[in-house]
């Protein structure tokens, strides 16, 4: 397959990016850190909301807007060999694993699942789920990442919960009475007494020890069972029960990228790809930009895109559309670095580009699981190159000699 | 069937409630009535909105929320052989017969229909339908008691519409100039001035001599025919229209309820088991505690459930999911008695019990016409019984001296 | 097919309408011009906001509430040969042509498209199009005058987007820095300076001349393309590409009326009549009153109308349903004149007539791309003519006697 086929039927273009955009980047790097109303908007790294801190891992929450609906981002980081205990969904939630690795044990289809986790997965979980996670100890000591964007298809998200898309086990049980509990259970009073007035444990603790861990593992699956039951709360994963070939877990980095060249590459994970995220609300997916690598002007016709800095540093630039005539809606122009989330909302134009000494690595969440048929601007499907001399000089309102000198430049 | 596979197939459990839960809700009786925003919504009996009043029945209004959305709830209650005049429904209605008998009159499926209602029936008329209902005078001159709950699928309920579910018909027509009615209706002038000049009736009146019964239903049928005309306003019915068998009523009292035992019994009218209810936004249940029987703690991960006390008293328990290692949200408890309406959203753990001296009957409307599936703690599926000691000891913050104490007195 | 059949087959009742509405309406004519919140919206030709104004042409925008949702309309006049500069759409548009004559230019089906558009045209373009529209010259110099519609089914028009409907391509384009335009386009930096520090061109331009039609258009598909790209941005098209009898367009004067007798006449367009509908927010119809006719008394039980006024004087009244007993809801009557827009929630009763001396001519935008199946009161379904004594008597709250007379009066 041809480079320029790939380049029509992913609709990727990335092209090389010269020394004067990183001075172009460097001028306006003072405005970094900037959430422009009406087009692009920026949560910095520092802007995170501090939600689980214990000493063995965290976790952190951002809720960013693309001007209408407003997206809930939970960043979980797991210290080697620690433990997130046990907690239920209340929305569906689709991660990325972005460093480490881990098991990650749940229950899907009403049968105990318990699977190894690593950098580069793609993971579903639906609403009502409970699961845990304990990272492994892992020669390198790496701390497993985790990145998490939660919510239902058709779901409107204009005015998100009072409450987290998780509660933990241990709150969903104590939070009903003595009475109502030493009834439940069967045991003395001074045993509910006892566990009651306990200290609440800290959401992530030390892992289990991991000579243990298989038949804890066997256990853990009992607890989840017991817990809830025989009869399936995996509404969702149910319907795509159909699908039997579907596999559970997608590694983006087994994948030959949609688009390859010496600029950088780029995957986008579809309900196609991986049939988990049929009935999702997000699709997922990657942009690698090499130094001074450009994701050239594009729009995205039928999905917004949330994204995750994942490595490097960049610019991205978003324009804002606006009626014929009207310019009331501002362009946005802000660089973004390592652990930054952007949105931009569909039908807004925008560039993605690294700075020239740094390469610029991110994940994204898109609000659809379908290929978005990006439009760009340039490459092959260039306006300047095809455009009719006089529509061209209408609608860029530039006179006929201009235009020559411009398609001379372009049709080269 | 055995009572531990009803258990575990339809994940009610029902237990017994000693001496101990009737001191512990005696001592909170104090807290009755309230309204806790978070976790639990309770309108007690006496904040219910008049409507309509007069000396034939009245109906008032409810409007409780579950925190997310807004819930209508009509409770229309008919003297014997009284009359609710026609109006025509804006939204779906589901509705449940709690006391009396009567007879409804409304168009189906482009049909006139006239169906017999009494106590335990469940009911659905669609959005445009127009119906009228008579109260028996019955030997036991009980009064013909309805709850009704409005709302269309799909349909975003947090703002309500200004205006009622249902319109009165003579509004309807008499909305209009006088000209346009003369025209309309072609009659003279003096007969149109002297309509629309008479004092606008209640909306519930006497009822129709019983001896006419049949012929002035038959000429009922033709009122509605001439309203509506011959072409259907029942798109919803039309298109359930496929499944031939279905019948247009079900008694809550016919049926096997889906568990019983000494302390209670539960039912849900699902679509499955009630076609009609294909295409609604709300199925229904009905749960019946025998003296200090208890709906042990549960959640339900697919639907809000705003229910309606019948009989007795008791106390309900609401705990409210949060993030872990948070605990903004407060839990409810709050007492209950015949007539007050209470709504708990899905994912909110709740257990509700009768007093000692007490049975405590409830019906509810739940936004989902599937079994929900509600997950509980106790029973076979005892948490407590099965989780492996390290992930509790984990989870709940004890100590395994703690633990083992407890898993004793649970695993007896 | 007898008129008779018409009427209850469409539910069109079109009434013969004598002096005394004249005289009725004389009377109320100074409160023309009143939008009256809770039944009928009224926005007056004045009312409509300026969006673009140049020497060829203008687009006015009104935004117009039902009560509950906002809709967006466009009113485009293009004078003799001009041309509407490329846009793309960020909603679905449905549009009628009310005057004159032209060529529309868009992208379809991942192929390019151009039609001729006239007087009685109903068109639909998706979200994401590019489209632009030249009008011709004619012989008669007429204006081409479009009125518009926005919004996807199933989408939330409570609060509409901040910016426009769709986007100007040079702005879309020239959004971003020169830096990655010179980049994107590979063309010297002064000629990138000089595109940008051009003076933006108006919306609306003079046409291209006619002699180079048809090659122009030629290269104006290629442009489309270009900019497009070959993967397809048309997916709601796509959907309904399994239809391959459609026809992409549909005028309503060549089609029989549903209903026509000397009163006027009327036309419904669903997605049964014009296949390219489905999928779509909006269906449309057509009234025509001659003098003094009149759209009986009415209600729509599945969709809200908002209607613009092509042509004459007339006056519409909308009553207000509300719960019985209860008066709240203010009953609305307003005049109606040329270039008036109005909107009608649905259930809303309402009467639309033509003044003595005008006819009166509205294309309506319906919530529903179906047969609506309006209510009607009158006509062979008149209620006074059927309605039992006694349930009439209780329903309108008169004495048998006064009722004798109406029966009489409307039976003869």
């Amino acid at each position: 397959m041809s480079t320029e086929k790939l380049l029509s039927a992913s609709s990727i273009s990335l092209l090389g990016f010269g020394l004067c955009l990183f001075l172009c980047v460097h001028a306006t790097a003072g405005e970094d850190g900037q959430t422009v109303p009406g087009a692009g908007h920026l949560v910095k790294k520092g802007e995170r909301q501090p939600i689980i801190s214990t000493g063995f891992g965290e976790v952190s929450g951002v809720r960013v807007s693309d001007g209408n609906e407003t997206f809930n981002i939970h960043l979980i980081t797991l210290e080697p060999n620690s433990l997130f205990l046990p907690v239920m969904l209340h929305q569906d939630m689709v991660f990325y694993v972005h460093t480490g690795s881990g098991n990650l044990s749940y229950r899907d289809e009403n049968k105990r699942e318990n699977t190894t986790i690593r950098r580069g997965d793609v993971f579903r979980l639906g609403s009502g789920s409970v699961f845990f996670i304990q990272s492994d100890v892992g020669l390198e000591r790496q701390k497993l990442r985790i990145y998490a964007i939660f919510g239902n298809a058709g779901e409107d998200l204009r005015e998100p919960t009072e409450y987290g898309p998780y509660s933990s086990i241990r709150d969903l049980v104590l939070g009903f009475d003595k009475k109502i509990l030493q009834e439940t259970f069967k045991v003395p009073e001074e045993v509910i007494e006892e566990i009651t007035s306990g200290r609440k444990p800290e959401a992530i603790v030390r892992g289990l020890p991991g000579t243990q861990e298989k038949t804890i593992r066997e256990r853990e699956y009992q607890f989840i069972e017991a817990v809830f039951g025989s009869t399936s709360i995996f509404s969702i994963f149910e319907t795509s029960n159909k699908d039997k070939k579907k596999s559970k877990k997608f590694n983006i980095f087994q994948e030959k990228p949609d688009f390859e060249n010496c600029n950088g590459w780029s995957t986008t994970v579809t309900r196609k790809k991986y049939s988990v995220l049929k009935g999702s609300k997000y699709g997922l997916f990657m942009v690698n930009l090499t130094r001074g690598g450009m994701m050239g002007p594009h729009w995205n016709p039928e999905a917004t895109e949330i994204a995750v800095v994942l490595q490097g540093k960049g610019m991205v630039r978003v324009v804002c559309p606006s009626l014929p005539n009207k310019a009331e809606c501002k362009n946005a122009r802000f660089g973004v670095e390592e652990g930054d989330i952007f949105a931009v909302q569909r039908f807004h134009p925008m560039a993605q580009m690294a700075f020239n000494n740094e390469t610029l690595v991110f994940v994204g969440f898109s609000t659809s699981t379908e290929n978005n048929h990006p439009q760009y601007l340039a490459g092959k499907a260039s306006v300047l190159r095809t455009l009719d001399k006089h529509i061209l000089a209408a609608s860029f309102g530039i006179n006929e000699t201009t235009f020559d000198r411009l398609d001379n430049g372009g049709r080269d």
